[in-house]
């Protein structure tokens, strides 16, 4: 990051005041008349019906469009443990995120307990006041049983949007890639180069949509089956294999996904994969490779990464305003496989239509079309937020999960 | 409440949208720029600004502005343990008021966390997410133990609105009425009926200015040393004597402040106090004793009651809004008795001054001048802000709680 680009940032934090969200009242407040409706004594009223009826809470109150942004910093972007307070501007800044894509109302909640049992007790607590949880930054292996616990738990949609977010993104983004290379999800090979949070549920949902053939490497090698560090999340994508690093199982394979780190794909290894290849290298702010080494060696390939600058930039903001915004407009439950899934294929579909000249005007292009370079929708995307979240509340509907 | 009223309490709640707040966006976000400065890559560096330095925290995000109002609903309004979810509109009207009087952005925090050691379990956990706490509508003698071990435990303000706010109201509006009766705080008799949260916080500030003679009675009758029931909290009030029921104690006394329940004053007792009496009926909605009836049998009585509709309104809103304006300012560490003490000091100044005339006109009165029927200011005065606020903050500087 450059120092102009930094102190800009740091600007754009403290001035004119710090911070990046603010709270306002949606309802007139200026006469005695309005604060007498607001509060005592005409408040007694919603009160009583809240009481006698708890759903009534979302007729009367602010939580069914009220999602939670929860962290305890143990894992801030690649920054690392620097705990609740020094995450604090990450979760304000998808406050302001989930705000401009979805209109969704977000308290941004930084949470000292690092400890996972005592952070899912807290969040319990809290969270009558919100009409979803979006869990973020939070380590793996912890994030796993955290999030599984909270959503028995809980009787509002609790998504951990590092795992869930990100795994919708590259599977709409993978779907359209395999049409474009005319192959099948069942029939691939695929490598996931980083098993945490992102790498498992993606490969969860790539499993949960027909793949079958899938290896995972983390920094310590190939997940094989019996490999002794493995905890009960990742043991279930061990396989029986002696290969044993990433160079043992690339060659010959279709798909590399990488949720790993900068330059952690080597242009020779790359070079061995199969026809037509797909590359998702998807480390932030530096790929796994970067599109010109990988076209250097492979003219061929298919890719994605996680940057702005580059063609088919896999962001989370493509998934969690909208899949929060249909779960919340079904006052769904939970976030189910069923609601991931509509999702995943709504974001698949759009990028095969015609896009929009707003869209075309706002990243400055001529003409977006479906096809190597635009395998997914673009952010600023205006229909993003009818179509994502018109299939997910639908699917909420359709399983069952809605509460209207 | 009339039908109508309560029709229009609901439809207020509900119309066009649910609820009374909603978040916004405080810093440009339209523009793919203008999301890379608020979201990755740009807000990793307030990320470590604030892991260098936690005060940064103050610089670059909405703490600092930020007060929780948190309640587990164990003592809503008038309505009783209804629960977190229940009292959301109530603290959603808290939020109101807060930004409505002093542009503060509140979070309102629902806590299903009936027992006092899990609840201050879960908000120390969250505290680092604000810039002070509004504890409300918690149950006595539970709040003060919270309270208290919150204080102690957190360098931000803790303050329980339904003690120490309304004991800064009652103390400004006592020390004028004694000003008018030409009596001093240090000789008065005083009797409180209400030993809760609020008639307990109330006599402990009258104490710290002077008062000498307090005697409280609750539903029981007088708190007498050795009453049994009392706890560690009321233990401290209980006054050596015979007397057991009201009508043993306010014959003579000169202030009676009523923190209790519908017509408990009976106006025979009123009858008896000393010449002169102030009596500050608080109940809500229906007082101790309506100015009606206490001027029939008492024509030279001072009344102060809880309603808008009846001069000399005692209303919190006169203080929480602007002490927690002055503790952010001073990003103060605490509130203290200092900062409290300066809060009624400004409050009961202001009363003395001659009012604005749009004051006048937001309450459809053609004067308002220091004396019996106004001797607290109206929570519609602009002038609240600065005066109320200005001189919480000098405090918080002069009393070395403040972090600037």
């Amino acid at each position: 990051m450059n120092q102009d680009f930094a102190s800009a940032a740091l600007r754009y934090h403290a001035e004119p005041r710090p911070g990046k969200i603010s709270v306002q009242s949606s309802k007139p407040c200026a006469t005695q008349g309005d604060l007498s409706l607001a509060y005592t004594p005409g408040v007694a009223e919603p009160v009583r019906a809240i009481a006698a009826e708890p759903d009534a809470a979302y007729r009367y109150t602010s939580k069914g469009n009220l999602v939670a942004v929860i962290s305890n910093g143990t894992a801030v972007l690649g920054l690392g443990n620097v705990g609740p307070l020094a995450g604090k501007p990450v979760m304000e800044g998808k406050a302001v995120l989930f705000k401009r894509f979805a209109d969704i109302d977000v308290f941004d909640i930084e949470v000292e307990a690092r400890d996972a049992d005592h952070f899912i007790d807290v969040v319990s607590a809290i969270a009558p006041t919100f009409g979803g949880i979006n869990l973020e930054d939070i380590a793996a292996p912890d994030c796993f049983r955290i999030e599984n616990t909270l959503r028995e738990r809980l009787d509002i949609p609790v998504f951990h949007d590092d795992q869930h977010g990100t795994a919708v993104i590259i599977a709409a983004a993978l779907l359209n890639a395999l049409e474009l290379v005319d192959k099948r999800l069942e029939a691939v090979r695929i490598v996931c180069l980083g098993a945490g949070a992102a790498g498992l549920a993606s490969m969860r949902m790539l499993r949960t949509l027909g793949a079958r053939d899938i290896t995972l490497v983390d920094k310590d090698g190939v997940l094989y089956a019996g490999r002794p560090d493995l905890n009960d999340y990742s043991r279930p994508f061990a396989v029986d294999t002696a290969a044993r690093r990433l160079a043992d199982v690339l060659p010959g394979a279709d798909v590399f996904i990488g949720v790993s780190a900068a330059n952690a794909l080597p242009p020779e290894l790359l070079a061995q994969m199969a026809d037509r290849p797909i590359v998702f290298a998807l480390a932030n702010p530096d790929p796994e490779i970067t599109p010109a080494a990988a076209r250097a060696v492979r003219p061929d390939v298919i890719m994605a990464t996680g940057r702005s600058d580059y063609p088919n930039q896999v962001n989370n903001v493509l998934g969690f305003p909208f899949i929060f915004r249909g779960a919340l407009d079904a006052q769904a439950r939970t976030i189910n496989d069923a609601m991931l899934s509509a999702a995943v294929q709504a974001l698949a579909q759009l990028a095969h239509e015609p896009v929009p000249a707003e869209v075309l005007r706002a990243y400055n292009v001529d003409a977006l079309s479906f096809g190597p370079d635009y395998i997914i929708p673009k952010p600023l995307d205006p229909r993003l937020l009818e179509r994502v979240s018109g299939a997910v509340a639908r699917a909420a509907v359709d399983s069952g999960v809605a509460r209207r």
